[in-house]
């Protein structure tokens, strides 16, 4: 066991929020929820209000605004989970794999996201800057990893820091079988006691917190060469002159 | 202009590690190598001490130990690439692109990395964990952020820490024509005036000089939660009990 | 010019869908469908029965089962979609790119498609065997090649063939700008005139219509060691007992 | 059991090259060697000449020309194995998966085969027409999908035609643990008798005999609106006029 038995700081005025985009709309069980449950119960030890979204609950629009009823949509309840999602320090997405890819919905919720992208903070900078992300996946088929390369990639561009080790899941061996939680022939839940895969979650989990708890900190990136208004009014930031290249 | 002329910090006991992985060995020039300065010279700028890998100039067996020469490979340069490596805070992967994805020696780079991804430092967590990464994409065909999806989750993964908007490059129009630098026809030379490709490559790096200088600052990240012998001895971190879920 | 001026066979025959995942509902114009088109008149012009489905349009509930009306949904019109599907010999999936990756709606079209990959044709072959597919994407960030990967891989995997150069595509110069079809300054509409877009396109659809004809002319592909019924009934066609290995 | 108990053709007069792209050189084991091992079996029952090249036993230089000796380097095993390449009908890429990706010596290959996309054959299409192309995957972390896009996507890509689930492959649960083949603790080896696996090896052979057969008979893809030298000398195959648009 280790010797220091407590964390290093307190989390309490931590916020997160987790974006589950299984297919199936609630009260269906959702394997992805389960594991995603693992890292809320991390953080909610240490205080953390976490909030738990299943996107397959609401109507998203399609399209890249950032409110689609505004562009001939009758409904749209994204303009809600955007709110809940700019209240947090932690953005966790969780996603099943079909076809070795990431749900149709969570991708939804990247375009949708991604739409807020031209907006800034009172800094000048993305929106998302001074945010950690982070991504769990789970299925029957393989695809962890490809799934969260495309998922972490979309969060860091548009302005969410990733911490080391931000992704988990879990998977079975090649071909049909269960899903993470599923329970195997001899009562237990498969995956639960995975070594590798509750290693992982928990990791993923802390990483978001110490760089949650750097940045807020910090009061975020810090603001220099990282605003567009700033680049399109001239400065470069030692961005060396092309003509002296 | 802005009206904060100067940076909000100083970097000049920061180290960064430019590698660039161009199929062509040196004195070849590199299109990539010359986006990849755009960005050194603004962290040389800083007083950072930068260092440019031309990859193809050395011999880096294939395989997945730290070193070759020990599983049968007369040669391998890569112990001491990774030296330089270690000795960095900031990583800056580059490759071109062919046929939509990273060149076979930006692959072989980073399988040399993941050899490590075993080892610790002296508090026990992967050897990358302290460091930023990033990564810069050249070509003339498309496949930006699909080659820098795939570097960046791979230095997430072995421990690097993600700034915002890490990546950058020049592609363009779909189909044959020039690579980045080469010369118009009036006499310019192509993405030297693209404003995305330049404002990507400035915000990537001082957003890799922020978080290294947080990070530095700080000691690395927080070892708490993302020590694997400390996980291994049963040290769960508030990961529940299975039993209990 | 060609000293054969005639198609090598008739196609009059042939029926092709298109499926367009702008994430634009009609009459919003679609620069996807502009390029797909291209490829439609290409078809059309050989008496090939082109029907082209803007995806947006209809309300395909999320889940990997065919109706999802039986699951409970109030509307689903994916079986309308699915029953067009299936009396073409061609499918071309179209597509937009948004951060790097196919549309949301691009992703539901195929996790649907995907509800069907357990079906099984009368001769017990999965329901897709026989037809060919390719895929179209346009956009004004980088990703053809990604995008086509992921869709192809799909296609494939659920039973089409995929000819040669099966994918086509526009994209500018990196950075934000102009899409496919949209006017430029001097009046002229871009991409339209881009040889390798245009010759990728024309390629693309003749590979479609020789593989086309080829399997319908062979009535399918051959039904010998390609049935999951055979499989599950113990025939290994060839496969070596593993005992013996 | 099938009561159709023998394959619809002969296949004697098809050749088949298998590469391997594990990272270790002979003598050493390969996983990925025995799930190919399976589908060489399969072919060479049919009395196909199966060639093996492990590609890690040449000598393979960076670069895309189709003979590095001419740029500078001074060995390149590449053209023999091009040789062998074109000299067959059918084309199956192996790989072990290294960080969700495809081994570098994977990408080499790729990039080398690349370097002929240029080429024709006597009718003016490019070199790799009329041949198929398949794709096997092994390794202890997930990724057979994401691996197979992009393999597979490279084939169709410079040519190749791709059957129907042209890929297979074996992964066990999520974590470390035994690769294809190993043996496990009963005794058996691992993966041998994965069912899923197992089979979707078969039909990935069996589709690749039946159309490199089909595409042999027909003598290769019909040329017509699919050669760059017509392309080039304006022939339009049906292509629309873009003033006509």
């Amino acid at each position: 066991m280790s010797k220091r038995s407590s964390p290093p700081a307190k989390y309490a005025d931590l916020r997160a929020v987790f974006i589950n985009s299984t297919l199936k709309p609630s009260p269906e069980p959702s394997h992805t929820a389960l594991l995603m449950g693992v890292s809320e119960e991390i953080l909610a030890a240490q205080g953390v209000a976490v909030e738990h979204i299943r996107a397959a609950d609401y109507l998203l629009a399609p399209g890249v605004q950032t409110d689609m009823t505004e562009h001939g949509f009758e409904r749209d309840d994204w303009p809600g989970i955007y709110a809940r999602v700019q209240s947090a320090d932690i953005l966790v997405l969780g996603t099943p794999i079909w076809l070795g890819e990431r749900s149709s919905i969570c991708s939804r919720i990247i375009e949708r996201l991604y739409a807020h992208s031209g907006e800034v903070n009172d800094r000048g900078q993305y929106v998302y800057y001074g945010k950690v992300g982070g991504c769990i996946v789970t299925g029957n088929e393989d695809g962890i990893k490809h799934v969260a390369m495309g998922v972490l990639y979309s969060l860091q561009h548009i302005g969410y820091t990733i911490p080391p080790q931000a992704d988990a899941g879990w998977i079975g061996e090649a071909g049909p079988g269960p899903s993470y939680g599923d329970q195997a022939e001899d009562g237990s839940r498969v995956g639960f006691d995975n070594e590798f895969t509750q290693r992982n979650v928990t990791f993923m989990t802390w990483n978001l917190l110490h760089l949650a708890r750097m940045l807020k900190d910090a009061g975020g990136i810090p603001a220099y060469g990282n605003q567009s208004a700033e680049w399109d009014a001239g400065n470069r930031f030692d961005n060396p002159n092309p003509e002296h290249r």
